[in-house]
This record gives structure tokens, sequence and C-alpha cells, in this order.
């Protein structure tokens, strides 16, 4: 199958070991990891150190970006990052009419290859993208805005890892039915019946994967390596302001496929014009039959709402809630937490937005707090991690795009500032919006406030919303979870009943919850193999990263049998 | 968790043994069943002998079955057997206000109860069915028009099978995930970060199940199960003209889940009155979470595109093909033909609707054979099948309804008869409508004789299409699934290049492919454990009957993590 190039027996000598300690670890959910998350990690056996990455992201930059594609009728780009620079790099836009009917091209053979194959073929093309973590560090920085730390673990090796979980779950589904059986059905004193069964994974045909701003290999290696490991071909349709991460994966996928034998079309780029819109005409499209997507709400439930010839995943926003009732360690909720609403100026889907105090205070080792004290408290935590300018701005990173940036100034109209935002200046990137976290405080029986904390308000924006007691808080959490959705849950409480009835909700409503994290771990923060990314069962996504429902109708499984 | 009648350790020691076989079985998908295809089987070990199932199925006519639910409004059923018979049972009709919400109070504890403990309460649910098989194959017999020997096996062990198998996948999936896990994380000279975490299976919700009026235990089993053992509860919407079998079943499960030791309303019965259409009212519910439908593609899609709020599995109608290319078996293909067209009188989603036949004639083992040779072989070997009224009557069964028995009279309409249907007449039940199969021939080149042989005709009505040649066979092949969706192709050929192209098509379109039958295996049966039903990859399903993508959505898992 595969050329002189890329063997098949090198592939499978090379990946299967990576491969089958993914799989256990699935099975375990105990930490491992292949990707190095230390940028010294990088320089030998072929990956790129830390300079020679930056290096070929500047070599890329105010160049044309030829993926050698068919069907290309036009050159696009105009991305500017968060830090101010023009990337002015061009990339392919499609002529549908030919390009889809090119990705097809390749199907049989992808297919025929089976789902080992394909599995360490997609191996191979994490490898080559982890070799260029450092590259992919300042694309991703430099279209998300991420802080470089950041851009480079969750980015890099953290992305990587979410693709290769995706290949190890897609790889267990389709070996689940064996290729080939034999039946033999007995027949009392009769010649009993026999058959010989043939079961062949069939892809469902192309699959489209829609890119998000902030986090673009990692929200889409998932969707990517899911429907590609599953015999698919995947059309890649990035956010017009994060392209180029993707791209160069794309690029990536093509010189691996053809190296290995397999047609480079099976993985393409769709980048689009200003305002084109193509995500729309390209979601129900008869080709596509599988979508993935991760933004806005509004477009994912158009999608889900649409795209009907299409399986749709979808990762839309929620409005994450923290419940503090009580603690045994103030000092580490207070750390911990700050730390939350300050990674990438809170532009993740999973940074808490609702915090939930009892108005009464809450107990804690170090005494009662009121609910003043706990605000002000983790107001001054916010204060102190990002008191110095070079480590706000390796925390915060820039501010994305400048809706983010007008929800931030409308947030302080909303109540009571307990944390005023404050602009912090980058040196190095001198016009990048840099901005800590502003906190709000709010009033759980106030209806005007309602409105607030019933939104999701994207961006470094956190509510310190006053509840009656903590099982009022359950209630708003419950309805939260229930009307909004939420792809994280976090509490701290010393109570047991109190951390029941938060469980429970979260069981009935199906949210990810995290209880008195005070250490390293953060409620935004989930590790591939161990942690769900959502759960798909609220509003906030209708698929978890990853479990067997994620691949499970990527493929279908054909049989063939004939009498023996 | 569970009570004294039926402890959960007792359960588990009588049950998980079977649990193992079926867990083994769908991986090597060998033959396996643990119910017994023979009615002598039947009688000991508290089950249920031919003559005690008439008794009890008699003993039910003319009754009132009281199932115990809440929200109970009325009595309802106006059934009458395809036999004549007037069944003259009534049932609940639900007053949804009170029973949706009354199905939601056990689902924490079922839920608790977890993967093993869900899956051995299943397993004894179908062991109580599978004692009374003798009475659900009168009930479905004279509900569906099946004959007894056919009621007995796919409305008893067969239905029961799929039953099991859809309890294994589902305990397959939901402990693919262990229920907790140890998660260490190393941070060079750094303490590692450590959590501990806790994975739940979750239900989605109230499930319904909307049952079919000719396999109402072997359509119905799959979803009901698979829902039950994903723990959510299940609300059972039988077809107004088979609610017999369905309602003994919601029986048997409320009595095996009390005895469990939990809420018997985790099961119920929605009966409706006549005309009443609650399947549209309640597939839109927002209680109903997943939704499991047999029947017409109008309703079918119609569910797909408006109970957008559930996971929705339908089975829906298709034109089944079968290609006579060539054979070196014609007495075995006709033979085998022969029956599959007569089965059920052809009321089987997976009855082969068109025979493609080349114009120029057939290569077989006894010289070349004309199109018209062919089909008048065929029509006398269904003749000399069914020329005995006592063997007709026994393979036939009863037209189900009223449309079915129009629709055959207008098919000797649509082109030259080849076989045409007769009257057989029944002396046990005179007033059952007993028809031997149609076979009409068409001209695949014929606009007009293409409207016929491009719609679902369900019935015992086949056509006979000439073709152009084994090529122009395939390519209609193709466009008769990619179009129409197919449950079933067969093929009948000894060109290896012909079995390729015919292959090929199957996996690019996603059909199940059946190959030189000639004995005792049908095209239009499947085995559980074995053969998939359906591919779900083509317009007559979107499931497959069972496979990791018919479980997995049923139930989301939560996880629960804490610093340690």
């Amino acid at each position: 199958m595969a050329t002189a190039e890329l063997t098949t027996h090198d592939l499978i000598a090379q990946h299967r070991p990576t491969l089958d300690q993914a799989l256990e670890t699935i099975r375990t959910r105990a930490y491992w990891s292949p990707h190095p998350e230390h940028p010294k990690a990088y320089g030998e056996n072929g990956s790129l150190d830390a300079a020679a990455g930056k290096a070929a992201f500047e070599a890329v930059l105010h160049t044309r970006l030829d993926l050698g594609q068919p069907g290309t009728d036009d050159w696009v780009g105009d991305e500017v990052s968060p830090y101010g620079i023009e990337l002015g790099v061009t990339y392919p836009h499609p002529d549908l009419e030919t390009l889809l009917p090119a990705m097809r091209a390749g199907q049989r053979a992808w297919r025929d290859a089976g789902p080992e194959l394909r599995a360490v073929v997609c191996l191979e093309i994490l490898k080559r993208i982890s070799d260029r973590t450092h590259e992919f560090t300042h694309a991703v920085m430099h279209t998300s805005g991420q802080a470089f730390m950041m851009a480079f673990q969750a980015g890099g090796p953290h992305a990587q890892d979410r693709g290769l979980e995706a290949v190890a779950y897609a790889y267990a589904e389709q070996v689940r039915t064996p290729g080939t059986a034999e039946w033999t059905k007995p027949q009392g004193k009769r010649d009993p019946l026999s058959m010989t069964k043939s079961f062949t994974p069939v892809p469902r045909g192309t699959a489209l994967l829609i890119g998000c701003n902030t986090f673009p290999t990692w929200n889409g290696y998932p969707g990517l390596f899911a429907s590609l490991a599953t015999g698919n071909a995947v059309l890649v349709k990035p956010h017009p302001r994060a392209v180029l991460p993707l791209a160069l994966t794309v690029g990536i996928a093509r010189e691996v496929l053809a190296a290995a034998g397999f047609d480079p079309n099976l993985v393409a780029l769709a980048a689009e014009r200003p305002g084109e819109g193509i995500a729309k005409t390209l979601a129900t499209r008869p080709e596509i039959r599988i979508i993935d997507y991760t933004g806005s709400t509004a477009f994912g439930d158009w999608l889900e709402a649409n795209a009907r010839q299409a399986q749709v995943f979808t990762e839309k926003a929620g409005v994450n809630t923290v419940i503090v009732e009580s603690t045994a360690n103030y000092q580490g909720m207070l750390a911990n937490l700050a730390f939350s609403l300050s990674l990438y100026s809170g532009q993740m889907c999973t940074t808490p937005q609702n915090l939930l105090i009892p108005r009464e205070g809450i107990r804690t080792d170090e005494g009662p707090k009121t609910f003043d004290e706990v605000v002000a408290d983790l107001a001054r935590a916010v204060d102190g991690l990002l008191g110095d300018d070079a480590r706000a701005n390796g925390l915060l990173g820039a501010i994305v795009n400048p809706d983010v940036k007008a929800r931030l100034e409308a947030a302080a109209g909303l109540g009571e500032v307990a944390l005023a935002s404050r602009e912090v200046s980058n040196p190095e990137f001198p016009d990048a919006v840099v901005r800590t976290p502003v906190i709000v405080k709010l009033d759980g029986a106030k209806p005007d406030d309602e409105a607030a904390y019933m939104s999701e308000c994207f961006g470094p924006v956190s509510f310190a919303v006053g509840v009656d007691s903590a099982a009022d808080a359950v209630a708003l959490l419950r309805r939260t979870v229930r009307e909004k959705g939420a792809m994280t849950v976090g509490a701290y409480t010393t109570d047991q009943e109190v951390e029941e009835a938060i469980q429970e909700v979260c069981l009935e409503e199906s949210a990810q919850l995290s209880f008195n994290l005070t250490g390293g771990v953060y409620v935004n923060q989930t590790a591939a193999f161990s942690d769900f990314h959502g759960s798909g069962g609220n509003p906030a996504a209708n698929a978890a990263l990853t479990d067997g429902a994620f691949v499970a109708n990527r493929f279908r499984v054909v049989e063939v049998r004939r009498d023996v």
C-alpha cells in the first residue's frame, strides 16, 4: 500500500507502540503524554528548537502557502496578529466543483488501507507536527493572541495529545468488529449452516472541520484526526483570523499522505475571502457528511438545524460556574481561582464566569469571610498574580479581537466593579491589546443582574454573584447549566451535603465538575487521555472530547457474507 | 441496592456468564444464542410450553391489561388480528403530565446502580420474556400476521437475542471508561500533580420507543434495552395494531424492576386512542431525549427533522435489490430466492424487491438461461414452495393490513405478471387474508417502469427488472441504494469482476451484502451478535443493529475530579 518513502512496515514499527500506549491510557485514564511540554525538549531527532521554530515561522510570513491543491481559483488571506503584526500569508481559495471531487478520488485506497495503517499514518502526521511545535507556537500565538508559553503548550503538545487521543478512539472503535468471521449454526441432525463474513469500516464521505480563532489546533485536531482515521477525507475551513496553524497542519498531512502512497487531496484547506461565509456553503454541500465545529452558539445551532446531511459535532458557548461555599485552603483557593480567571485573559470556553458566593459569607481555614471579603481577597490575588507586567504578559496574552475588548469595557457598567481591568503594555509588541480581568459584583436575586450572569460574556470578565445560601447556589447552578450549558463547573466546599448536592446537579445536568482545586490544576484545563472536555449532554456542546460517541458515527461497517 | 426478592448478588451470579458470552460473541461475531429456537425446548425450568403459552395468551384476551401505571386517564385498545380475531385487550392511556414526571422519579437510583447491575436486571427481564416465548408467539402472530413458526422465532428468541445484543453493547460502551482513576503528572523537581477522578455514565433522560406493526418485539427490543441499560427510563409507544407484545414486555420489565428494588415506572406503556397520533406529541416533549423508531420514511424523516431535543434512531423504508448475473447453483439460487420472496408474504424491511437480471440472460451450472427462463423458473420455484396450502400458510402468514393488500392488487397492473398472486385459504382462521407473492416483469430502461421499481412496494411484490448488462445492474444498484436506501442487497455471480464491482458499490453506498446464497440462510434474515441489520449509512436507516454508534450517545459520562 505505502510506497518506499514511508512503508507500512516502518510506519507500524515506529508508531504502533505509541498507539498501544494511547489505547491503554484511554482505558485507565492515568497520566500520559508522548509530547514534551517543555520548550527545551525540542531540537533533537529532527525537531525544531526554539530558534529554528521561530525562523521557520518568520520564513512563511508574507509568502503564498501553496499546498499544491487542485481547484485553487485564488489566493486569499489577511491575518493580523493580536500582537499587531501582519502575517501577510496567502492561502488557496477553493473552486469547490474541482476540489470536492478531487478529495473523493483517494478515498477508496484510504478506506482499503484499514484502521491500523490509517492510524499510524495519522501518528506520523502528528509526529511531524510535534517536530515543528516551536513553529506552530508562533503561528498559534500570532493568530489566537495566546502568550508564548500557552501557545506552545496548548497549541503544541496538548493539541497533539488531543489529536492522538482521537486516533486511538477511532482505531479502537473500528476494530471492535473483526475483519472477518466464520459463522456456523448447528441445525440438529442436518448439516450446520456456515457462512464467511467480512466486515469493513467505510467512511461517510468528506468531513468538514470549521476551526476557531482562539484554539485553532487544540479544538481542531480531535475532529480532524477522528474523521481521517475513520477513512474520511477532511476539508479544513479555518477561522479567517487563525488560518496559519491549520494551513501548516494541512500541509504536513498532505506531505505524509503522499509519502505513504495515498492521495494528498484526502486533506485540503478551504480559506475564504473576507466576508465570504464559506462555512455555510460548505456545510450544506451533499459531499460533506461530517462537520466538526467550535464557535458561537448561533452558528452551531444553525449547523445542527441545517446541515442535515451530515453528522454534526459542535462545541458552542456556555456559562461556567464556580460555587464558593467553604474551603479548607483559602489562600490555595484564591490563588487557583486567580490563575483560572487570568489565563489567556479568560478567553477560554472553560474559564469560570459566575462565582456564586453566599451573601452571608463563607467558612474558611482562616475563619469566616464575608462576601465582600472573599471578592476583595480574590481581586487582590489576581492583582498579585498580574502585578508584574512581564508575568502579566506571559499569562494574559493579547485580546483576540475587538469584540472581546468591547465586552470587557462594557462589563464595568453591569455592576459594582470589585476589580478593575487595567491595560498592560507589551514592550515586544506595543500594538498588542493586553488587559487584566475585571470582576463585577452582581446580586443573584436582582432581575437586572440576572440578564448579565445568565449570558456568556466571553473574555476576561467574571461576576461575583451573591446568593442566599448554598442551596440557592446549587439551584442557580442547575438552571444555568440546563438553560445556558457549561463546559466546566467548579466548586469549593468542605460540607459533605453541599458537595453531594453539587455533584448531583452535575450528574443530572451532564456537566464536568472539579472540586476544591487549590494546586496546579485549574478548572479550565483538561488533560487528554484522562479528562473529558465538555460532556455532550448540556447546551454548551453536543459532543465530548473524546469518547466513543465522538468517533462511532464517523464510519459505518459494511458486512459481506457468503455461504461456505 | 436490590431488595431481597432479586438481590444484586443473585442477579449477577445468574446472568453475568450470559453477559460475558454476549460480550465475547459481539467481538468474534461467531454463532451463539442463549435463546432456544425450537418450540419444544420450552416447558421446563419455569418456561411455558406450547399449550401453557397459548392458554396464557387466551387468558389475556378481552381483559384490561392493568400495568399499574400512574397517570392513566383512560383504557384504550382495538386490536384485530390479521387472522381475524378481535383481541379485545385494553391498555393504559397516559396522562403525560403525570406519567412523564413519574418516570423521572426512579432515574437517580437506576443511574446509581451502575452498568453491571443495570445489565443483569435487563437480562432478567429478557429471561422472563424468554420463559413466556410461547405466549409472545401468539401475541406477535395475532398483531403482525406472521405465521406461527415465524412469530415464534423472530418474535421470540431472535428478538430476545437482539435485545441481549443491545445490552452487551450498552454495557461494553459504559465500561470503556473506568469508574475511578488516579492521575499523577510529574512536574520535574517539584511535587507531581495528583488528582482523583470519578467517571459516571449518566442517562440522557426518558427514551421513547415507537413500535412497528410487523415486528413489534424484534424491532423494538434493541432500542428499548439499549436505552434502559444505559440508565434511561423508557416509554413504549406501540403501533396501535401491535400493542400486546410490547405491553406484555412492559409488564415484565416493570415486574423485574420492582423485584430488584427499582421504580417500575422506569418502563411504561403509552397506548393511544384511534387516530390520536400520540407519537408526534411525545416525540417533541422536552423530557424525551432518545427516540427509536421503525416505520415509514415519511414519519422517520419527520422525527429526524422535528425531534431536535432527542437522539433519533430510525429504520425507515428502502428498496432492496438482488442482482442475478450468473450462478454455479441454479436450483439452489431459485429455491433460496423463492423462500426469501415468500417468507411472511414479503412484509419484511429486508425482503428483496428488485431482481436485476440481464436481458440477454445469465450463465448457470445448467447452461445459459434467458431472462424469461430465469423469471419463469423463479415463478415455478415460488409456486412449488407454496403449492401446498398448509405449507403456504405456515410460510406466508397473513397480510398485515389493507394497504399491503391494495398494493399487491395494484402491482399486477404495473407490468407483465410473471407470477400471479393467489389467495390461500386458512382453515384455522378463515378471515385471514393470505396471499402468495406476485412477480412483475419490468424493463430497467423504461421510464414508466422506473417509477415502479424505484419506489418501495412493501409487501409480497417483486419486480424482475431487465437490465442491459452486469455493469448496468451495478449502476442501477448504486442509484437505488443512494437515492432510496436499502436494508439488504443480494447478488448471484460467478464472475470475479462483477463480484468486486457489486461489493465496491455496497462499500461506497453503505449497504449490507449477501453473495450467492443457495442454502438455508436468506438475504432477509440477520443473526444477532454476528450480522448487522441495516448499515446506518444509506437512506433506509440512520442506525445499524447493533453497533457502538447505536448505544454510545444514549448516555454521557460525567467526570468529577479532586486534588489529592
